[in-house]
């Protein structure tokens, strides 16, 4: 791919925001498939010997039980949320401020009230389902609650458990996929509406709240992560926040954001131009271009060819392949790509050190390798791509096209 | 108190949002009292026989380094951020999308690059300060992410440290509560702006949205929290959302919402009525209002006595008395207040299990009972109070009256 210059899109070249009939069936989707999500973690109780799972990860209440918290509302939720599947039921921890709620969203599962004294309940609660090994999500129970809950109840063990919902998440259902699709338009969209405002002088601050705006009153219930724009040097900080910076002129102006419908998130980054762009912005650009191209390309011909795909440490390599090639490597130093769905990051990963396994189908993941010149500009372009090998599926989800942009005119 | 009826507030009648100027001196106070930050918590370590500190909660990131995290950013952060405070120096760790921004905000520590593989450095970071014995936020790690560290380096002894950090941050300095007291005004500016827009048939989330965004775009970097804005029946939740809900007419319409400014936080809650108010609705707002009155009142009686600070545990009863009083104590679920700052749930506690010992000084808490009647209606106001017992200061930072407010007329 070479750097060409397209007409700006407009807000009506993608998928106007869902309705409630769609959000409804999405829902009612979630109510019927939440049975086999629950019998997929069922299933792996015998092999690591435990009798009931222990979760307290946001995004695995609502996965598996329909209960939904805001993101960061887990901070002041205390244990309202968290949830223990066994054998033959589902049990809720709520206090008063949550029952009503997890009496609507969750009413397959049974409620157990706990005022953040769960230690105290912990016994009783664990009897009541006739547990004796439980598996525990360690990644995500801090080492002090950990300690409080194995002392309450001696004779229970509590067992280690990493990964297992996640790798479950990585697999995506229809009704996930049109989510994040759902979201990706949303975002699209935002962008294309915002275009015509971009000029330099307004300040970064100013182009990330109105990017925000128009998501929230486009289609997304939140965003996926807080909006990045970062014009010129700032583009160098692959993590940078948005100031009260004037856009610079002829410079790169790099756009990093997200929403959410429904739940799913999207993520893309594009990087515009405001001004005529030089010949060094334009090399940099051609070559985080090629090099997703080629990301993108191979994981295409895996699927054509029929056989195994790729792993997410292949894909990662031969896009720095193409950016070492042009002598950039030093300028990558994050990873290639990340899934994506009920969290803004989750697996398959893309990078140097991800799992040399297939990616798994159906999913969804970015691909978004950058260059960033300390001081001076970076550019990265960031889309989301579903991939169903069986159903020889790959598809750019994120609709908004990559070719040069030149705005600000 | 009763609840007598006043005009409505004014935007002008609050602060305007601070100024450049205004925010460079706050930047400047947090560098000057850092040290005396990493003082007190060094003046720990002899006591719990240890010779360094690890902590990875973000606040305490802020407090102590300068090093600055967006809520939810610590998700995808890795550990960048996270911190060893030895005897004579502290190090920071950052990966390669950090670096620049942690060796701006926190000039006076040392950086450590690491990529998500912090169990293989450890040895090295721990080592590089000839520490043996280190405390470790054990409220915050996770019980796999302390198991990893543990086996990383087994002659180095982790002790679980909880709550260090927090009982110092309690206590505010003066640009503190400076802040806390700025983003009470931009929160009161917003509703004040935004009452002439409510009336019924207008949702819920139309105007979560646009208090909002008059926040955002009045003066905060971010909200504290979602806005919460609730009709009638729904106001009965203390903890529910924003929906696509019209407002309805002669009926409460409660709002919990909180803006932040240069990191430190407001919280505050109204009660409004659409319309007139029945009888019931205004005796249950009455109730709730002599509720918090009482126990501002005590707190303010015992500064002018001069005598010990009643504890969180006794302003919570003396207001949970008055609702007791009223018959209505089944529908009072929560605590009477919280503290906040960076945080914005955060010591100290006013609760029926918070500590009995006397509320330190100077700092800055919630008061906000409620009264939720389920299926029908709930009242909750919610102020913060700044306290500064040796100064004889007891200030209402919340200025937005709490008088009977009827809107869309």
């Amino acid at each position: 791919m070479t750097a060409t210059r397209g007409a700006w899109p407009r807000p009506e070249d993608f998928a106007a925001p869902p309705g409630p009939a769609q959000r409804t069936a999405w829902s009612e989707s979630d109510r019927v498939a939440r049975p086999a999500r629950i019998g997929r973690l069922r299933a792996r109780f015998a092999q690591a010997g435990i009798d009931a799972y222990f979760g307290v990860r946001r995004e695995h209440m609502r996965y598996l039980t329909g209960f939904t918290l805001a993101e960061g509302e887990e901070k002041s939720a205390g244990n309202s949320g968290q949830f223990l599947v066994a054998g033959d039921e589902v049990v809720i921890l709520a206090d008063s401020r949550y029952t009503i709620q997890a009496r609507r969203e969750a009413p397959e599962a049974r409620m157990f009230e706990a005022y953040g004294n769960l230690p105290e309940r912990w016994p009783e609660i664990v009897g009541s389902v006739g547990a004796r090994r439980i598996g525990v999500e360690a990644g995500f129970v801090s080492h002090a609650a950990w300690g409080r809950l194995a002392a309450a109840a001696p004779d229970i063990e509590l067992v280690p458990v990493e990964g297992w919902i996640e790798a479950d998440r990585a697999v995506k259902e229809p009704a996930e996929l049109e989510r994040v699709s759902a979201a990706c338009a949303v975002a699209d969209r935002a962008l294309a509406t915002l275009l015509p405002d971009i000029r330099a002088e307004v300040t970064e601050a100013e182009l990330a709240l109105r990017l925000e705006w128009l998501m929230r009153t486009g289609g997304a219930e939140a965003l996926a992560f807080d909006v990045a724009c970062l014009s010129g040097p700032e583009a160098a900080l692959p993590h940078g926040a948005p100031g009260d910076r004037p856009v610079l002129d002829r410079s790169v102006l790099l756009f990093d954001f997200g929403a959410q419908v429904e739940g799913y998130r999207s993520d893309m980054t594009r990087t515009l131009f405001v001004g005529e762009p030089s010949a060094r912005d334009l090399e940099v650009y051609e070559v985080v271009a090629r090099a997703q191209a080629a990301a993108i390309d191979a994981v295409e011909e895996a699927v054509r060819g029929g056989g195994e795909m790729p792993s997410g440490r292949a894909v990662d390599a031969i896009a720095r392949a193409v950016v070492d090639d042009a002598g950039h490597g030093v300028h990558f130093g994050h990873s290639t790509g990340h899934g994506i769905g009920l969290a803004t990051h989750e697996a398959p990963s893309l990078g140097k050190a991800a799992a040399e396994t297939p990616l798994p189908s159906p999913t969804v993941f970015s691909v978004e390798p950058g260059v960033y010149l300390d001081g001076e500009m970076g550019v990265r372009i960031e889309d989301l791509i579903a991939l169903d090998a069986p159903a020889g599926r790959v598809e750019r989800l994120t609709r908004f096209p990559s070719e040069v942009t030149v705005v600000g005119a």
